[in-house]
């Protein structure tokens, strides 16, 4: 009896809200800039921008490093957009192995759900940090290191990782040195690997030069 | 005598610097993005998107809680847009309350400009901070922290809300709660709350089921 | 044989790079600062800051709401001070429930490892956005809004959290709300409860006045 | 009844929760870094470092510019550190100005109380944006960009300037040129100001060399 | 012989990787926001987004502070759009000075590649810090404070200034003064400079009123 | 004449300024966080604080990569610690390289202030770009990528690197990879290069098992 005068008068300040930016679900069609995707229009949002059920599936591992990757950064996952985090699925079939890389853009911690991962990074004073992680041990990986996860048990391993940011970026040690047409020599030069080695990976991984 | 050239040779300089980002006046009708409202392009820009004069006028109080909020927020300021900075006016006649809500965006910074408010926050270890304002003291609710505002005296109190954002939200707790169609047993389940008491509020602020 | 003087040569430049902050394990006994804890001497820094057991050990969930929550941020596992994420886990027994709460300092994305979790936020204009959830499905909640979990299935569930930042904070509604000394009749007011509601829930969770 | 196990379940999560880090009220004594002060010890925080009266009491007019500011930063407020935000009393007697100046660390909202203030900022490109400020008006300050403040009316004049940061900073442009031992040939060069009038200011000021 | 899978498997991987968000190249022509340009669509960047030759040209010092400035920030070198740096060249003939200025959005520093240059900037204390270079010296003027450099030798100087920010901005001072029609009355007022010093550099610098 | 009573009123203000954080120098002495060193005493800051002369002398080339790096971050140059910025010094002999490396906490531009230097950076998509340097080139390295630098001249060469971080951070991939106790099966699993060519660089940059 005593609140229908509420009900007005807060429809004057929720309408103003609308505008409140909760959240900014990613418009992959309009322009990007520096802190994210463009928001869709509060209007076309949907439950659904939030909830992403793509990391219920086994990755395929039937391949040469028995591993997968699927990620839920902004670009497959909208909701995250301009919120700071993101997820991604490993499986690791036995004797898989995700090989050294880095993520740019955020800090890592991963979580193992099933299986046994060996997980290490090397910090910029070259200390590696190693660890075999258990079922529900969970490591982090600072932002931008080198680290690398290998089933260490003798079963598939399954593990969750989170990171600090909705596109944290992965760059994969052997493709950026061997997917592309960078020069051999030049390769050799900064590396200090022998052509050989260079020329052999190369040729494994469908790069030129 | 001496300065014709000083005047040539900084006007090269001056263009360039017109893409400067001094600040960035919100384009409602562009793009929205993570970090805020796209920009005004800058010939556009005008000192009245720099100045706002809506909270020199008293919100109406002629409601249920005799209180009314005024935002001047980057979508009702779009001078603020980017700037890390709002502001909001804040009216309590005689008993009038501003309930328990949260600014999930941003701390607050409260000036009672007139009368007297009895404010307050709870901490996340469950502490509360409690408070009653004199005209001219200030009171700091620390960002996503449950407060409210009540006026403490026999006279109308009149108060600002500085925010750290151009966008800091408001979500008012009860009508998270009870103005939609979230279903009574849910929030039952979800608050302790009972049935009937959650029925009750649902009447009296539109909810439904 | 061409290699030796590299090694002296760098040298200099690693122990220069001794300085270099690629991480910052929290010094629990250091003072705090804004942006986190103290970081503990490099020297002193081993493979087990980074690394955290705690959530492979299921919570006790023998309780009123069935339902556990074990923590692994920076207070609990220093190695992701100042890297802007960590994690949580999170056991909901049949019928378990995780009641409205807010985490003021970060939005979190829950992936469910086993059963079924029914959740939901609400956005600041009000709008619930629900969903069930299967295992391996995501969900992200973004910063300060309020939301739960409940199991929604007919066994146990297990999720894991994580959020973007080292110290997500962590405000239960209803504890905020009964179980400290705030007074019934300000409860009242701020709220629009029933003074019997209050102080049934005050009573169930210790709260006085 | 039904509650008595919730109570013991959440003390162990409330206690894990004692480091998470709503707030960081400032220990001056103890080491400030880049982010701000140090926290004070959870045990020892009150509701009064929350809450601060200083900017109740008008500033003292009687000087030569006929102002008065009166800051409310996290060194006077100590409640504000790491919250970004932060506020200061601004009294303008009849003729009364506050000169050019710029906060070096966050943009300014300013809002005019009492009277009639003459407000105005020059954007990068020299462009002046000037308006004149009835009582409830606010304008918005872009960070780091020179502005200034005069009373336009004929009574005195009262406004409360609020500040994206805790420790905004303020440079007061006549006081870094004047009021210090720059040598005059110096300044000459580096402001094309003649020597004459350098030296009348240095000597108002209390200027040397 | 074993790595033929490799490759396919990581394309799929890779084409995922294609929204990482590594860089964010300016495209002028597109909505800016608060956090910058919008970013170019990553088919059309090219390496020479990434490059810029206009710092390798002398600027013109044939001007009456006999000084150049030549910027590399996100507006002519898109590449630098987002990621936190930018640079300038400038050039100092003898007797060449760069009068007091600030940048609002960054702190810089500067290195002398040729000659002897004369720096300083102000504290907001009003300290003055100031100290010749010589060629290789470093300098870091804190972000928003007024600073200057002058050839403090007998020969041209050259230097290079980086900046903490894509779009660093740049105030002069006397153009802010005197290089519009701020009223000459109101500067007088505000600075407490003589109107004939007013009008004299106003006069020089092109300013009215 | 008018002036005396505004020198004594300012020095009121001016004291309370005295805690506005203009900088903040490192104290390496003094507890780290994550948002840098410890800030000295404002009272023992003195001008050599603001500046370095590191940089004016010339590297050690005599080295088997021709090539030095003299760092100028928060470690070496105190002033810059919290200010977003840092720079170092790169020498270059004839034929010299500084191999792949990466800074996992900022973005770099390089300058070239002597001779012609071959610089290229790997994008997450593995897309390589590269370009020669002539003297007042630049080119921006985004955060967290693969890049190296190469003298490609018959002169030595000298250069410039300004990262936007006090702390950027430095990891040189065959330092991480060959300069520590990894074991070389690990190393092979996990880059797959030959165990033969992971021993021979073991061997050169000291490293074991």
């Amino acid at each position: 009896m005593i609140f229908p005068i509420l009900f007005t008068f807060f429809l004057l300040l929720s309408s103003s809200n609308a505008a409140v930016q909760d959240f900014c679900v990613a418009d992959l069609a309009a322009p990007e800039g520096p802190a994210g995707f463009s928001c869709k229009k509060p209007a076309s949002v949907k439950v659904n921008d939030f909830v992403f059920s793509g990391l219920g599936i086994a990755g395929n591992t039937s391949n040469i490093i028995k591993a997968a990757v699927t990620p839920a950064f902004a670009a497959q996952f909208p909701g995250v957009n301009g919120l700071g985090i993101s997820i991604a699925r490993l499986d690791l079939a036995v004797g898989g192995v995700v090989p050294f890389h880095t993520h740019p853009g955020a800090s890592e911690v991963l979580i193992v759900a099933e299986g046994t991962i060996c997980a290490g990074f090397v910090a910029s004073d070259n200390t590696p940090y190693l660890q075999t992680l258990e079922k529900g041990d969970i490591m982090v990986f600072p932002q931008g290191l080198l680290h690398f996860q290998v089933n260490g048990g003798e079963a598939p391993a399954l593990a969750f990782a989170s990171f600090g940011s909705a596109s944290p970026g992965l760059q994969i040690l052997d493709f950026a040195l061997f997917k592309n047409d960078l020069a051999t020599q030049l390769i050799t030069q900064t590396t200090f690997l022998d052509a050989a080695q260079i020329k052999k990976l190369k040729g494994a991984l469908g790069g030129t030069n």
